[in-house]
C-alpha cells in the first residue's frame, strides 16, 4: 500500500505535514450514516495529486477564525491523475489528468439536477454542500496530499484532453478547480459583459481571477481596489487600473478618476467577512466591501458576491457578526435597485469552458494570480507568507509533476 | 379652467383635500432646471383620473417616516382618460382609457433602453427613478386628484383596447399601476414558476398582489404570512395557506405544517424596513423579514424583495437604520447561496401582460386585494383605517365613473 | 424467475404482445460496445411498470414510416415501482413508485451536465439521445411490458414522495414521463408567459398537453386547430377555443375570430413530419404546419416544435422529404424575426415541477388528454384506435395496479 | 437652403448621386398616412451625415434581386452630427455626433418596450420594422447623402461622449449603425461564450463582424467558410481559422482539422438567401448555407442568422425560392436540438456596449472588416468593387470630415 502525506491544520497560524492512510474507494463514515447510504463507494475514483493550490478560504481556517478542529486536513483545490476508480466509474479511466471542483457533488440530486452543485443535497449531512478539507463541510479529507479519494467521479471529474498538453499548462488548468470559475461566477452574476465597466472589491486571488474573468467577458475597463501596494501591482501586471484603498478619499471619487463617472456597470465584492474598514489601522467592519459596492455599482446593476460570508465567527468583533449578522446598507442597494447573488460558486457551471479558453492559449490565470510552484514541504511556510499578503497563489507539486 | 383637487398630507396622520391648478403640459421647474431641458412638455397628456389607489408607501409619508413636506400632494397609482395631448404625442388618443405606471420614465434614456424604468435617469435631478405625489422623487404632483398631467404619455401610458370594457373591470384594471406589477416582480425576481411552494411575508396589498401572482406563476402552494388575522383571512379567501406570525413558534415549523418540509422554493418580502419582530409587543426590527426569509427559503433560492427599504428613516430605532443600515444575516444568505431582487418594480415590463389576464377573466386582483371604491373627499379618513390595518385596497373614484 | 411479455412491432400497423427476458441489470451490447464501457449495470434499476402510455411518436413506427425492423420493442412512456437496484443505485430505494424520462441519459456528460438530457452523449454509439423501445435510439427495450430495466437511476428516476397518493393520482403522473413536460417543453420554447394568446397546432395527446401547459403558464387565451372534430371537442372540454383546420379559409382569420386581430403572442407545432394540407382529401405537406404557425406568429415570436421531423423518412411523398428536407417559409419567419425551437423535450428539466403540480392538484392532464385505462393485451387494438384518430391517451396498466 | 446629394438605384449593377431636397423635420407621408398620425415631427432630428457605409443588403438592390423601383435612395448605416432638432427633441443636442441605428423604431409601441426595435409597429405601414433607404421599408429617405432625417431622435441617437474622440475612433464607431451590432447579434444568438467553438459561414463584411464579436465574447477559436481567397485572408488577418468552400470536401472534415472534432459549439449563417452551392461553378441554392451550419453545429447549439432571408425574390432560380420557400434539412436540426435565431439585429441592444469596447480600445471592427474610406462620388464604383467580392468594407465620408 502506497503511504500518504497531507497538509493538517495545528492551532492558529500553525500547519504541518502529517501521514494519514491510502485512500479507499469510501464516503465518509459520517456522511454514509447521516446520509443512509453506504460507505463502499463504487462511484469513487483515486487521484495522484497533480497540483493542489492554497485557496483564501483555507486560510479563515489557519487564521484560527473558524470551529475547525486540531487535526483537521486541508486542500480543496485539486488536480491530478487517476489511478485507481470504483466499479461505476465507466467514463474517466486510469492515466486521465483531470480538474476537480472543490465542490463536491453527487450529479443525482435536485439541485445538481439544476446545476447548483454548490448546494448539493446528498454529501453532507449538515447542511447542503460539501467540500474536501474543509471544516463543517462533510469530513471529506482534505486534497493538499500525495494522494485523494473523489466520489462520483464520472460527474465530478473535468478530464483534460490531452496528458502532455494538460502538464504543460498545469500552472493555469490547476486554477480550474476552485478560483478561476469563482472569479468567473462573481464577474458573471455581478452581470459582467461586453463593454462593462467593472470594479472588483480585493485583490487577492479571487479578486485576481474575477479581474482576468472580466476582461475575458469582455469588459472595456476592470478596476481593482485593495490596501496592499504589492497585490495592487499584480491586478496592474495584465492590464487592471487599481485603486488604492489605504489612502483617504471616497472610492467613488477614485473610481471616477479612472473612467469618468463615480461608478461603474459591475462590482464584485472578492473579499467577505473578514473586511477591514480603509485607512491606516482600520479595523474589522464586516459589511464594508459589500457597502462599497453598492456606493459605486450603478443603478440597476448586479453585485457578485463571491468572497465568503459565513454563519459563525467565533473570532468577530460584535456578537451580531458572530452569528453573521451584519451591518449592510440595504436602503442604498434599494434605492438602485441592486440585485445580489451569494454563495459558493457551482465550479462545473463554467470550468469546461475556462479549460477550452486556456487550452486555446486565450485565458492567462497562472499570470494574473502569480502562480508560484512550491513543494508539499514548502506548504506550512507558504501559508505564513499568504497570510502576510503576498501576491502569489501556491501551488503545491506533491510528486514533483510540474516542469 | 376646469378645477382641481388633490390628497395633500398635513403631517403626521393628517391628510386633506385641497384645490390646487389644473395641471399645465409642462414638466416640474426642478426636473427642468435639474436636467437642463425646457419646461414645456409636447410629449405630455392630462388624464381626468377615473381611479386612483392609496398605496402602503403613501403610508410611510403619512406616519411621518418621511422627510415629506407639510403640503405634499399624494398619489402615484392611477388610471385615467385622457382629456388633452401635447404636441408630440402621437399614439396615445383623446377619450382613451390608461392606465399610468407609477413609476414616471423618460423612454429615451440608457436605464429606459434596458427596461429599467423604475431608475430612469431623465426625470429626477436628485436621483434616478420619480413617481407622482411622492417625497425626494421629482416634484411630480400627485394624482389622487382630479386630473393629473402624464409625461412622456405615449411611453408611459398603458392603453386599454376598449372603453366599454375598461370601465366594467376597472377595480381589477386599476391594481395595474402598482401593486400587482409590484407583487408580480417579487414573485418573478423570486423565481416562482411552474409547481413552486412560496412564502410571502406580509399580507398587505402588496403581498396579496404577489401571493395571486404567484398562483398565476403556477405554484403549487402559496403561504402568505402575517400578524393581522383580518389580512391573513382575506389570504385565505382566494386560496392561499396562512402563518400567524403573531403566535410564538419558529416560522420554519409553521412552514412545514403546510408543506411537509421547513422550506419553501420562492420567498418575498412585501413588508420592507418597518417590519415589526414576531410576538405580541415587538418593537421594530427593520431586518426581521428579510431574514426571516432566508431562514425558510430552499439553497439556491431567490429572494424577491418588494417591500421599501429607505436609505433615510429618521423616526428609525437607532442610528444605523436611520441611514438605511440594517442587521442583514448575509452570512446565511450565503450558505444558501441566495439571491435577491431589490428595488422599485419597473411597472411597464409586466402592465400589458397583466392587462391580458384580466380582460380575459383569468386574474382576479379586485378580489384578491379586497378592492374597496370610495370617493375624492373619504381619502382622509380611508388613509386612517387603512393605517390601522384595515384588510382593504381603497380606490379613489374622483369623479364617479366606476359603477 | 419471474417471467415478462412486451408490446412488439410486427410490421405495418400490427402489434403483438410478446413473451421476452426479464430485464438484467446491464445495457445493451450495442451501446456497450459503441462507448467502450462494460455490459454490467451497477447504476441500474429494474422496475416493474405501473402503467406505460401509447405515444403519438410509436405510430410512426407502427404506420411503417419509420426504418424499425420487425420485432422491435415498444414503449417509452414509463412509470413504475423499483424492484431490484444495481451497487451504485444510492438514493432510489426498492417499493419507490417513479417516473421515468423517455429520454434515457447517464448524468455524467457534457449533455447532460447542461440539462440536455435528450441529447446525452453516452446511451447511444449511433448518435446523442436514446429512449426505451425505439427505432435507431440505442436497442434499449421498451416498457410497454411488465418490467423494465432503467439505467442510471438515480439520474433518471424521479420518486413520487408517497406511494398511495401516487398511485391514486398515477393516471395524472403516468404523464410525466413524455407529454406533459413534451407539451411543456413546446409552450415555454415558443414563450408563452403571463397573458399569452397561444396557437397550438395539432389536438393530439401533445397538443393537448401543449395546450394545457400554456394554460399552467398564464396564457390569456388558448386556440387549438386540428381537422378531426373529435379531437377538437376534447381540447374545448379544458377551456380551449378551436380553430377546425378541415373548412376552407384563412388560419389568420379563423385565429381573428376568437382573439380580435389575425395574430398570437406564441405558437406550437404539435403535428410534425407527417402533416397535411388543409380542407378535404389533402395530401401530407410536411412544412404546412410549421409555415402555418409562422404565418400566425407575431413579429419577434418563439415557435415550439416538439412535434417530431426525421432526417429518414422512407414513405415520404418526395426525394427531399425522403431525407427530411422541407419546404420551409423561411423568408416569412426571418421577416418576422421569430426564433424556432426543436428537438425533443429533456424530461428532466421540468418533470419534478409538473409532479408538484399535479400532487398540488392545480394540473389536470389525464383530463385534459382524456388517459384511457387498458390492459396489456388490449395495447394492439388500441394502437388501432389511436392511428384512426380516437381522442384519447391509451394508459397500460400491465399489473392491475391502477384503480 | 443648404443642398444634399444621395446615392440613387438606377437599375441593375447602377447607381448614381443625384441632389435631392434638404431634409425637413417630417415623416414620410405614406407613414404619417398609413398609422394616422400627423406628418411633423417634432421628435425629429436633422444629421449631417460624418459617415455611411455600403451594406450588403444594399447590394441585394443593386443587383435586382428585390422589387426596389429605380430612384430609390440608399443607405441605412448612417453616423452625423446633430445639426436641427424639433421641438421635442430634449436630450440630444446640435453638434453631438451620434450613431443611428439602422432600424427606425418609435421607442413607443409594444414591440420597442421589449427591446425589438427591429420589428417597431409605428414606422411601416406594410408591415412591422422599417429601415433607411431601403425597399419596402416605409419610404425613409436613405443616408448615403450628405443630410439626413432621424425620427424619434432622443430614442434613436446613441450619442458619442466627445467629438474629437469619436472623429479619432470613426472608422471603428461607423460600425455600428448596423454590421458590428449584427455580427455580434448572430453570435450572441448562436450561443458564443466564453471557450465556445465557432464557425462563422461567409467572409463578408457581416461575417468578419461576427467573427470578430465572436473573439470579444470569449470564443477559443472561430473558423471562418468562404468561397472567396481574398475575403478568408481579411479573416486570418485578425486571428481566425478559415475553411475554404470553393474545394471539394465536407465541411465537417475541413473544420475536424481546425479544432479535432467534426463540430462546433456555435455557428452563424451570415450570408443568407443569395447562397451558393458549394464548389466551382456552383448555382444558387438559398438553403445550402444554413443546412451546412446545422451539419456542423454541435447537437444542443444555437444557429444565429443574420444573412437575409426575404419573403419575395424575384430573381430566385425556382418558384418556391421566389417567394422565400426553400429547402431546409429540419429533421437533422431538430435530431440536434438546435434553436435558431432569424430577422434584423435590433441594434439598440448592441450598440453601446460595442461603443464602450471601442472606445476603450478593445475593438478593431474597422481593421476586421477592411473599412476603406471613400467619397460620395466614388460610391458607384465602391458598389461594383463590392459586388466583385472586394474584401473591403466602403465608408463614404460625404462631407471630407475624415482624417
Amino acid at each position: 500500500m502506497t503511504s500518504n502525506r497531507v497538509v493538517v491544520y495545528k492551532g492558529p497560524l500553525e500547519t504541518a505535514i502529517e501521514d494519514i492512510d491510502y485512500p479507499k474507494l469510501e464516503i465518509p463514515a459520517e456522511v454514509a450514516e447521516g446520509m443512509g447510504i453506504k460507505q463502499a463507494a463504487p462511484h469513487a475514483a483515486i487521484l495522484k495529486v497533480v497540483t493542489t493550490n492554497i485557496c483564501g478560504s483555507d486560510q479563515h481556517m489557519v487564521r484560527g477564525r473558524t470551529i475547525a478542529p486540531v487535526g483537521q486536513s486541508l486542500g480543496h483545490e485539486i488536480t491530478g491523475e487517476v489511478v485507481e476508480t470504483g466499479d461505476d466509474v465507466l467514463f474517466v479511466k486510469e492515466g486521465d489528468i483531470c480538474s476537480v471542483p472543490f465542490n463536491i457533488a453527487c450529479g443525482r440530486c435536485r439541485m445538481c439536477n439544476e446545476g447548483k452543485t454548490g448546494v448539493c443535497l446528498n454529501v453532507n449531512p449538515a447542511r447542503p454542500g460539501a467540500a474536501y478539507g474543509y471544516v463543517d463541510m462533510g469530513g471529506w479529507i482534505g486534497g493538499q496530499a500525495e494522494y485523494v479519494m473523489v466520489p462520483f467521479a464520472d460527474f465530478n471529474l473535468l478530464k483534460f484532453p490531452d496528458r502532455d498538453q494538460a502538464l504543460e499548462k498545469i500552472l493555469d488548468l490547476t486554477m480550474l478547480s476552485d478560483i478561476f470559475p469563482t472569479g468567473y461566477h462573481g464577474a458573471v452574476s455581478a452581470g459582467v459583459t461586453t463593454g462593462s465597466t467593472v470594479y472588483v472589491a480585493g485583490a487577492g486571488p479571487v479578486g485576481l481571477a474575477a479581474a482576468h474573468a472580466s476582461q475575458l467577458l469582455g469588459a472595456s475597463v476592470v478596476i481593482v481596489g485593495d490596501m496592499n501596494a504589492e497585490r495592487l501591482r499584480q491586478a496592474e501586471s495584465f492590464g487592471c487600473a487599481t485603486v488604492d484603498l489605504s489612502t483617504s478619499g471616497e472610492l467613488s471619487d477614485k473610481i471616477a478618476e479612472v473612467v469618468g463617472e463615480p461608478e461603474v456597470d459591475a462590482a464584485v465584492d472578492a473579499v467577505g467577512f473578514e473586511a477591514r474598514a480603509h485607512g491606516e489601522g482600520a479595523g474589522e467592519q464586516p459589511a464594508t466591501v459589500l457597502n462599497d459596492i453598492m456606493s459605486v455599482a450603478r443603478v440597476g446593476a448586479g453585485l457578485g458576491i463571491p468572497g465568503l460570508y459565513v454563519t459563525g465567527d467565533p473570532g468577530a468583533a460584535d456578537d451580531n457578526a458572530k452569528v453573521g449578522q451584519i451591518g449592510v446598507k440595504l436602503g442604498l442597494g434599494w434605492a438602485k435597485s441592486h440585485h445580489f447573488q451569494t454563495g459558493q460558486c457551482p465550479v462545473k457551471r463554467y470550468n469546461r469552458k475556462l479549460m477550452n479558453l486556456i487550452l486555446a492559449d486565450k485565458a492567462q490565470i497562472a499570470k494574473a494570480v502569480n502562480a508560484t510552484k512550491i513543494s508539499l514541504d514548502e506548504a506550512p511556510d507558504a501559508y505564513q507568507q499568504f497570510d502576510q499578503g503576498a501576491a502569489r497563489k501556491y501551488v503545491i507539486d506533491p510528486h514533483s509533476m510540474v516542469a
